[in-house]
């Protein structure tokens, strides 16, 4: 005997067939339309990517055990779900389809889970190193407009790991504080110059779920050699992104596919006294320059990063 | 000056058109097979995703946050990402896939985070009923093999929310221990019964990041009214299933997409003085009828849930 239940009560069940649009058509008309429209197409994908896979039930129970050690994981200081998103590629796709700059403009990169707010602010020629670690270098260069002029007052906020692989944040009852973090200013030509170590690679934080995850995977954990950099102004959309060191053995494989070819900047090695003296080296130091170029507000919306500029 | 990074450098970084490939191209030789391909597949379809709906960095963070608070609501009770999974109609279609069953057998539906491994063993007839609310039902049916044979000891576990829409293990403090929940064995003929009340809806877990989600796409949280059912035998497939009722107003649009039209089963009412007495109830009471049909194990994986069948 089969209870009478309507035919369109049956024609809206869930089948494997129709599963993304069963699960779609229960969005209610009072919905936010870019929510809706976000979660039907993720719905689709994903019960796409569910049927090519034919998961198991028990291939479910790892994915949902992994995705709650994932959020179990995040504390103030330590985000597992970015990590997760930045060793997927996810972070670095969402950020180059939301940063589509003009031709000549610095490329975006990600920011990482390292920026503080707070960091000192200092002249230029100043060092961040503050630990006596790793091999001097001056980082110089200018701030420019698309049309290829100065931008005075430009706020640069940098930050890099020690020659150990870790932010001071990472190490808060090792390094002093504000290690490796500064924010400069670009000066009426547009010039910006500071003194820092050349950065060295190191591995993202991989002692929690994210790393199991790579290591299963035959992935190692490093990110290639960089020093980060926000670059702001009044009427320019905020650049954020690093400069990367050519020789870092780590350049085309970056953990979290951070690297553009236009980001890597060389490093070169100056062996001159006098040099070094007038800039404040001891000894020998590596030159790295680059110029940053920003777009106007009006040819891009302005990114989502707070700095501290004035 | 650029400085002189390989070409084949170059030819591997990350690029909009090439992000899947880029990241899928990371994973190592030695990599179990299974994962590479489940990962592998699960990247494209996450990148097709973010590019359709060129997801940008703010909603980007609300995903992670979303992500993140809905692994941190997990505790030993409450599964907030099967919750999600649920809702997002992927735990049915997991299940669809791992368990195609022969013409003829009974299939499966979720099973749901409620079910205990230790519940009260009762002889058929008995009632599960121990805190004398709802509305009095006797549930009946034979267990069959997929040639209509009966199959003698069977076990049949199973449990439902009470009238206030609860289970046991959500007000421990509230209902008797056991509550709503027992273990039955099928007879010499493949025939069990037992005594429990007509199930209603009741909401899924509301008051999480899965409930906020489901309000801002105007859906609602109800399960459409039903009875857990597993059922097992030894060469059996065991069956994860429900039996819904077909006057429920949430029959065609349960919130976790679980109803199956072979699953609902017509509930009458007796009015018989004679039958109730005989049968242990007081007044009127509901009839259900649902015989359940396994398929043999060589015609199917077992499932992975365990019951405490002898």
């Amino acid at each position: 005997m089969r209870p009478s239940i309507s035919r369109s009560t049956v024609a809206g069940l869930f089948s494997v067939d129709h599963s993304a649009e069963a699960v779609n058509s229960r969005i209610g008309r009072d919905a936010d339309p870019r929510l809706a429209d976000i979660m039907s197409i993720l719905v689709r994908h994903l019960h796409a990517a569910v049927k090519e896979a034919r998961l198991t039930t028990k291939e479910w129970q790892t994915a949902i055990q992994f995705l709650t050690e994932t959020g179990q994981m995040c504390t103030a200081w330590r985000q597992e779900f970015i990590l997760l998103s930045d060793v997927l590629g996810v972070s670095m796709l969402v950020d180059a389809l939301d940063h589509q700059r003009p031709e000549g403009a610095t490329e975006n990169t990600v920011l990482g889970p390292f920026h503080v707010a707070d960091a000192p602010r200092y002249s230029n020629g100043a060092t961040i190193s503050l630990d006596n670690k790793g091999e001097p270098s001056l980082i110089r260069g200018r701030v420019l407009d698309t049309g290829g002029n100065p931008i005075a007052g430009a706020c640069l906020d940098v930050w890099q790991c020690n020659d150990d692989g870790f932010y001071d944040v990472q190490q808060q009852d090792i390094q002093p504080q504000g290690n490796l973090r500064g924010i400069f200013e670009s000066d009426s030509e547009g010039r910006f110059w500071f003194r820092s170590i050349k950065p060295r690679h190191y591995p993202i934080p991989h002692d929690g779920p994210v790393g199991k995850l790579l290591n299963l995977l035959g992935r190692h954990p490093y990110r290639a050699a960089h020093l980060h950099f926000i670059i702001s102004a009044n009427g320019y959309d905020t650049a954020v992104t690093h400069i990367f060191v050519p020789d870092c053995p780590y350049l085309a494989e970056d953990a979290v596919f951070g690297v553009k070819e236009s980001l890597v900047v060389p490093f070169s090695k100056v062996d001159d006294a006098a040099q070094a003296a007038a800039l404040g080296f001891d000894g020998p130091f590596w030159l790295a320059e680059k110029d940053f170029v920003l777009a106007g507000i009006g040819q891009q919306p302005t990114a989502d990063i707070k700095t501290i500029c004035k």
